[in-house]
């Protein structure tokens, strides 16, 4: 089953990873090519770039640990309140499932069929609303924390790519453009890299991955050269 | 039905809207916090956090738009698939939702039945599979625009609050004390409606956003203070 394998490839980790690095590449390389137009000196744009990179780490880092976390909790609570329902209003959960089958054309000799052989097992009836019904399924316990280090230590990789253009050169405009060329390299790599774990065509994928980020770029190297 | 309504409410705007302003609050924040440990002008540091602000912008904008666009285009491939499916190999498909069912305990005679009437309606069927072999629901096809616009449009918002405090004060410090005041503010009332929204306890939620915002502007200045 060629699609079942799709799903298996996107794992949570390489999720977490591209939510990590397509904003670790893109982010800091604009904001370095901004201030490339608005200032002299390498050093500020390092500083500033440094900075970046540790509050965009840590706020997408902990940002994922919390939607980790979130998700963990409103699973619990949503198949807590399932239990609830079954042992209390078994009736109204059971006219539910006949509700799922209806909208898919079952007769209702089939849907009284499952709704009674489903009745058979709670835990297994549980597990079918939480999934049919909600279509929640059961959250690794230990994504949060998994989440949180994977897309901080993405974003710090990434962001630290087209810093490094700023730091072997002496003014601005050629650090831009050691960045510019090593970014471009990245972002295109990561593209194409993203587009076939996502089952897309990869050169396509790779391209627009690539534009987001010199789209990024261009305009606040443009807005920082009017404001400043 | 609570957990229905709960469903409902946290819609694809408000999801938009909360991806793009929690990053918004924070990184613009917390880079104009890094810098004013390592600049002594202003200027430089709205300079650098509208350079952030266009580029996470455009960068969060164009992505959001990117993951709409392929989220859309992945449901319709695996859609021409499963009609390719059912057309070339129905006797498979039947037993792949024969199998969905044989997982949740049912018996052979529950499972054929379903399969045998799922099997007389192809549309269906498909949007059967779609939904329980594969869960994907059929997205909303304007999705990916709405998406670009909302993400943008709520990080830009979120990023020129904490901004604001520089511009009406004349030294970073000053600077850092009226947006550290203003941003602590907003994510908490950010994290209040966001936490109410998603249906988490909303106190709580509220001091984990202004905690992560704090933490990564506290991360960057003292970082930046050392690098500088």
């Amino acid at each position: 089953m060629q699609h079942t394998e799709q799903h298996l490839k996107s794992s949570d980790f390489i999720t977490d990873m591209v939510i990590g690095m397509s904003d670790g590449l893109t982010v800091p390389f604009a904001l370095a090519a901004g201030l490339s137009s608005a200032v002299s000196s390498n050093n500020i744009i390092i500083t500033a770039g440094i900075a970046e990179i540790v509050a965009g780490c840590i706020a997408m880092g902990l940002g994922g640990f919390l939607a980790g976390r979130t998700e963990l909790e409103h699973y619990q609570s949503e198949l807590k309140r399932e239990y609830d329902e079954v042992e209390k209003v078994p009736a109204k959960e059971m006219e539910e499932v006949k509700e799922v089958f209806a909208e898919y054309g079952l007769s209702t000799e089939a849907q009284d069929l499952i709704a009674n052989e489903l009745a058979k097992d709670k835990t297994k009836w549980v597990n079918f609303m939480m999934k049919f019904e909600l279509g929640l399924e059961p959250p690794n316990p230990n994504r949060a924390v998994q989440s949180a280090l994977t897309i901080g230590a993405s974003y710090f990789v990434g962001g630290l790519l087209p810093l490094s253009g700023y730091i072997f050169t002496s003014t601005p405009l050629q650090g831009l453009a050691v960045s510019a060329i090593l970014t471009i390299i990245c972002l295109f790599v990561f593209g194409f890299f993203k587009s076939k774990v996502t089952g897309q065509p990869p050169i396509q994928g790779a391209l627009k991955v690539t534009m987001i980020g010199l789209l990024a770029a261009g305009a606040a190297f443009g807005i920082a050269k009017v404001v400043a």
